[in-house]
């Protein structure tokens, strides 16, 4: 069925166009040359950059041929998309709009797992803190993987399936925030400190608490991610967003 | 390819489980049963079951075949689910978790809005309570479609694009709710005084009085939303959720 050849048309144009290669409106390579250029079938080619047609990437236009969309149509909730974010270089906008979101949903995650997380999601949460804490300083990447653990615990702990979903979408890109935010920090120490809190509070079943030490936590990560950024800040990046409708 | 009479199954199938035909762990029909049934070939109906099986709808058991996983593992992000779940007897449990999900996400895109707006998105949204009015009380279909054209005008307006894109995932969804909420309210009055207050408040620019406006109008979804479900509220249907991982 060509289908693993489209998917290998579909995975190495997604993450071109995502990691900045064509300009918005640019022209990706056309049938032709993806033909020549890779050694498939047209219809493998063809289904391949339907796909991309679909996630919003690209878009045929009359006598001009495929050309890239603005950022703001990507489907940027699609498997596919969020993983070829994660491995093209981090954009501030783009960060900074999953910081927001995330300064939305996860104090009210908190504060329904303080309500509602049984005596196992508590353990689960407490067990990711204490991973995080026993990685450090030698391990890094083991404690994003227990911090990934954490707040993935606290969702699943909220007792909202549709929130819990929400999460796991963002997970992807998670990991790409975290890794900047340690890029930038000094230490993990006050970040530690920001996570045993919330761990506690909801170990408590302290709705409140849970809710602004998990607010304090964010800022944390805002905090620690500016500098990181704040060289670029100024060039291209301004937030954007908006534009979409 | 047959890739049509996959989608066939897949639609058929999906529909019978989120439905609630099957009970989780009860088991659908058989390969066999399915290739005699819909007259299609066997590489159709297994290919329309994996994409069963990766909704998180059904998995394969060892010697009991294809059974139907409990409701916390299906994908309510995908577009099919959303659309085979809209189309299902509302479920009291899920539209709660709905309305909650929105209780966290909308008083935040609002006072976004009322903060980011560009003129046209505030004149998008003032139309739409304008149509919402306009084509009351004749035309109530037509007035869902304003009220969906209201909330999405928001999110577009919070500027944030991950936040728009989860509200077009539950877009599908929300329909349903209006509906429910519709069956349940003696008028459409007090909604409609609600949904124009937040138009006011961002078209003022008032960040806190949209958000606390967007508040009293999710508010009043529950408020018209129980009744609707009362009689129905003490047997199977608990709030459930949670129990995912």
């Amino acid at each position: 069925m060509g289908r693993s050849k489209a998917d290998g048309v579909l995975d190495r144009l997604g993450r071109q166009v995502v990691a900045g290669r064509f300009l918005p409106g640019g022209r990706v390579p056309t049938e032709e040359e993806l033909v020549r250029r890779l050694r498939i079938s047209r219809p493998s080619v063809r289904e391949g950059l339907k796909a991309l047609v679909r996630k919003g990437l690209v878009e045929s236009r009359a006598r001009r041929g495929t050309v890239v969309r603005g950022r703001e149509n990507w489907d940027i909730l699609d498997p596919d998309v969020l993983r070829w974010m994660a491995a093209a270089p981090p954009d501030y906008a783009f960060l900074m709009s999953l910081v927001e979101l995330r300064a939305i949903m996860e104090p009210a995650a908190a504060r329904l797992a303080a309500q509602r997380a049984t005596p196992a999601q508590i353990l689960k949460i407490e067990r990711a803190f204490r991973g995080m804490v026993d990685s450090l300083p030698q391990d890094i990447e083991a404690c994003h993987g227990h911090d990934l653990a954490f707040h993935e615990g606290i969702f699943a702990a909220s007792g909202n399936a549709m929130l819990f979903r929400f999460y796991t979408a963002i997970s992807t890109v998670l990991l790409t925030l975290f890794r900047a935010s340690t890029e930038a920090r000094e230490s993990y120490q006050r970040s530690l400190a920001e996570h045993g809190e919330v761990a506690a509070a909801i170990g408590r079943r302290q709705p409140e608490e849970a809710e602004q030490a998990m607010q304090r936590l964010l800022r944390g990560t805002v905090r620690d991610l500016e500098p990181a950024f704040r060289p670029r800040m100024n060039s291209k990046h301004k937030p954007k967003g908006g534009s979409k409708r």
